[in-house]
């Protein structure tokens, strides 16, 4: 893995080969994951077995990939940023195990597979998302530092963009939707938080893993935001569009719960303009990084094109 | 507040004003609490309500005291050590409302009041547990660093005690241990880790604030092992031999749910005399500091006279 993979503008004869960035990417992180996490045999093995199986239960690592593009976007060595890809996968994952819950959005399956509290109990998915949390900023901690991101700040973004004002917000905001009829605008707050806070999360980390300049930043922050939501607006496209098996997780289920959701708000053809005209707005923002974007514009578009 | 306070040792007259510095302590630790947390109201104020109702339930601040006394024996100001001080409270107060949970101790009532998931529904009790965790580590992170103590160092040290090798194994074994017969080697295993591991903490990262001299570090952890282990039987011993109005929690708890105690497994009289022995340990590894340790001593001591 390095930053000099080819990037499209300078070859505009052969397209960026986003599958194969997505593998190496994903095998790179998984692999440093489980260097930094204790291994599933340690004692108590039972907490140790729930993180590893959430963690490599085969999630695509979009945010990771997002997080690595950014810092090849800015310049950096994409190695740099690899334990803040690791940490921001870990906030990810802790937020999905505790989402699940019974107490909150009630899901038997993920990835394909049983939640964590239908194959460990309640009260070790409580503690396995726990402990992901945790170790994402034992993890965060362990980066190098640049000269203008220090340890400090790269804690600071990680906990801002998964605390109480950002990440648990969404899920708080969505949980006091449930059966109520929103407006777009609360809608909006909520996908803002549950999903565009950790994307620009991971982008911003990334560019500062490449110890990027002001102007980067913002215009990752930018680019973080609108593709974030444009993220979740798919997501819940797809719930309405898609069969549970193509998902891989229980489809319908925004509409069996009476989730607000875009489409239900401003209808199926407006839901899918709305998440075209962000992704403009979110290559418009990657206009400053040149040709060192292409990673980054494929991921976007690989946002829009998805199909579970 | 200052870390000039009158020791014991210097002014043999006057005995530690405990009840004085526990109060002082206490003050300040709740002040910089409400300007490091989002106020009550902020949106989504359910959250924030819920995170300020339990930190602000009237806890004794232990772990907050004994993270200043660490930072006053070491010769630091006082005042360095209060967001580290802050921010184990935290992961304290975080651990007690899931540990609290229906699927872990179930229990209605905790410090007089009734617990989180009482007053907020259990979804909300995990949020709050987990903004608490985040939180955290945002105070954590504005720290001001010291030369021998990095950002870095001082949030690897807030991870490793609340991870899965530590506070959350405590809790997992605790779990485990639920209803079976455990051995004492296995009881001292979770109380090493729901109790000590946090302790030793708060008087480490005191240390840190410090910028104390690794003996010094390596004298405070021997001291937090020790009073942390003395503090988990007195809690075990207390559980016994008060009734839940003294406690201001479930009393009767632990037998009645056939947890393993240190009562239970060697009886009072030798969990009484391991406390005791553990105290003295606590108060050898004071040694090297001299006449600056009169407020760890009271709190040690304190450890072992308090009746709730």
């Amino acid at each position: 893995m390095s930053a000099h993979s080819k990037p499209k503008s300078r070859n505009p004869q052969r397209p960026f080969d986003l599958p194969r960035f997505l593998e190496t990417r994903a095998a790179a992180v998984n692999a440093a994951l489980r260097r930094f996490l204790p291994p599933a045999t340690a004692r108590p093995s039972t907490i140790h077995r729930a993180m590893h199986y959430s963690l490599f239960a085969g999630g695509k690592r979009m945010r990771p990939a997002l997080c690595l593009a950014a810092a090849a976007a800015c310049g950096g060595d994409e190695r740099d940023a690899i334990p803040l890809a690791c940490a921001v996968e870990c906030v990810h994952t802790y937020s999905l195990i505790h989402d699940d819950l019974p107490a909150m959005d009630d899901d038997d399956f993920r990835r394909g597979q049983p939640t964590s509290h239908k194959v460990f109990g309640e009260g070790i998915a409580v503690l396995a998302g726990d402990a992901l949390l945790t170790q994402a900023f034992e993890i965060a901690a362990q980066c190098a530092g640049w000269p203008r991101y220090s340890h400090r700040d790269v804690v600071l973004e990680l906990a801002r963009a998964g605390g109480s004002l950002q990440l648990i917000a969404g899920q708080v905001a969505d949980l006091e939707a449930e059966g109520r009829k929103i407006s777009a605008g609360q809608l909006r707050y909520i996908h803002e938080r549950k999903t565009s806070a950790l994307l620009g999360c991971s982008v911003r980390l990334g560019g500062m893993s490449a110890n990027c300049a002001p102007a980067q930043l913002r215009a990752l922050t930018d680019f973080g935001y609108h593709v974030g939501l444009a993220f979740q607006i798919i997501d819940d496209i797809l719930d309405v569009t898609q069969t549970s098996e193509q998902l891989g997780k229980t489809a319908g289920k925004d509409t069996a719960s009476q989730k607000a959701t875009y489409p239900a708000i401003v209808g199926l053809e407006q839901s899918r303009r709305i998440a075209e005209r962000l992704t403009r707005r979110a290559f418009a923002a990657l206009k400053p990084f040149r040709g060192r974007a292409a990673a980054l514009e494929a991921l976007a578009a690989y946002l829009l094109q998805r199909d579970k």
